[in-house]
């Protein structure tokens, strides 16, 4: 079973705090090149793998999606998701990724937020994301981007000009990476963009748009400590196809 | 036009020297791994984008290749691949592959070793790859991965345990990059591998298999000396297809 760091108190309440629990989607600085890549989502049945808080699920069912089932092992996140969440179109369920197994042919769009770089058998889990899937439909995706989850010391150098400098090691042995992220002991899984294609692949999918975000220049200049945060990419974006 | 730096004195006599332009194939550590990703070469045409010494042509040949044509900008290469080339099935071409033009819908594979990432306008070349392919056809290619080719001091860093640490800063900042790799003031181009994805689709490919490439295991077994070699992938390997 993955980690349910979210159930965690301290990790937990270090996590209620961050920009994207607060605002949500727009307090995320990823999501207007996340949503870009979404289809349309008027009259679809959407799943949401690790749908944390429910901030996506709401969104779809805004933009009038016929159904949203959100997925999330968190007890303490789908708690607060029901709370604020009215729409009758959005369901949620608590079940842990690793082993779950939405319904075949279910769905015209799979969407995961920053969750499979804690799945252990992330070959399983885009199987059955691909079954779950209509013909034609979409999966959309982020996670950490491997040149963030690689070094075994995830702290930034400075090279030979003072320049901050994001270390890469380790980057060809994958596996598993502990980071202390809110709270000790976070574990993810680091694996490189050629494995999670070989992954998409290898379930069937057709790999189309994808995207290694940081904050856009725009973004730099209406926050200027995230300056170095152009250094290196922070997340990978993905969308692929069940054709 | 590309910078020849091939045809650069200081340089050539360097590259003539590495294990690649003595040995051939079996001296590119990365060859079994790109050779894995070519199609059967029997009675194919063949375009050899950047050919150099004229390996991989006479390789191909020797598989039975119909047809291979090896085009280079760099007069010194060409002129030791005619000499070393033997087989009437392999023609030789001089010319800028920023401007090459190939006939259309000539070719079954478009292959190219190690010559993107020097080229400006990648986007026309890829173009002219596509048109030259028949439908069906495939290209399969490598570069510099966007990892070694992001910073702008490309030197090795220790971590706080003291590990061998690869610098990324610059990522996000595509554009040329200046080495001092055998001669002073080499020009080659960053991209991201979003962007090599990117420039791909746009040219109507589509991406198939994926390496992120360093030595293996077993090959750091036999050169103990590349260890730190699979801290960061070296070379970025991809098979992209003509629907």
């Amino acid at each position: 079973m993955t980690q349910n760091i979210y159930d965690d108190e301290t990790f937990f309440a270090g996590y209620s705090r961050l920009p994207r629990s607060v605002h949500g989607l727009d307090g995320a600085p990823e999501w207007p090149v996340l949503r870009s890549m979404l289809p349309e989502l008027a009259g679809k049945s959407v799943l949401d793998l690790g749908c944390g808080f429910g901030w996506f699920c709401r969104f779809a069912a805004g933009e009038g999606a016929r159904s949203v089932l959100g997925i999330d092992v968190s007890g303490k996140m789908l708690e607060r998701a029901r709370r604020e969440t009215a729409d009758a179109s959005v369901v949620y369920e608590r079940a842990d990724l690793e082993s779950y197994a939405p319904p075949a042919e279910a769905f015209d769009l799979v969407y995961s937020s920053l969750a499979f770089h804690y799945i252990v058998d992330l070959a399983g889990l885009f199987a059955r994301a691909y079954a779950a899937l209509k013909p034609g439909g979409a999966l959309v995706c982020s996670v950490e981007h491997p040149i963030m989850t690689a070094p075994v010391r995830q702290e930034w150098l400075s090279d030979a000009d003072g320049r901050a400098t994001w270390p890469v090691n380790g980057y060809l042995d994958e596996g598993e990476r502990v980071s202390n992220w809110l709270a000790e002991g976070v574990v993810k899984r680091h694996r490189t963009i050629a494995t999670y294609f070989d992954l998409l692949r290898g379930a069937g999918f057709a790999p189309g748009k994808l995207v290694e975000w940081a904050p856009s220049p725009e973004q730099v200049s209406a926050e200027p400590g995230w300056a170095k945060e152009r250094e290196r990419p922070f997340f990978l974006l993905v969308a692929a196809s069940r054709s």
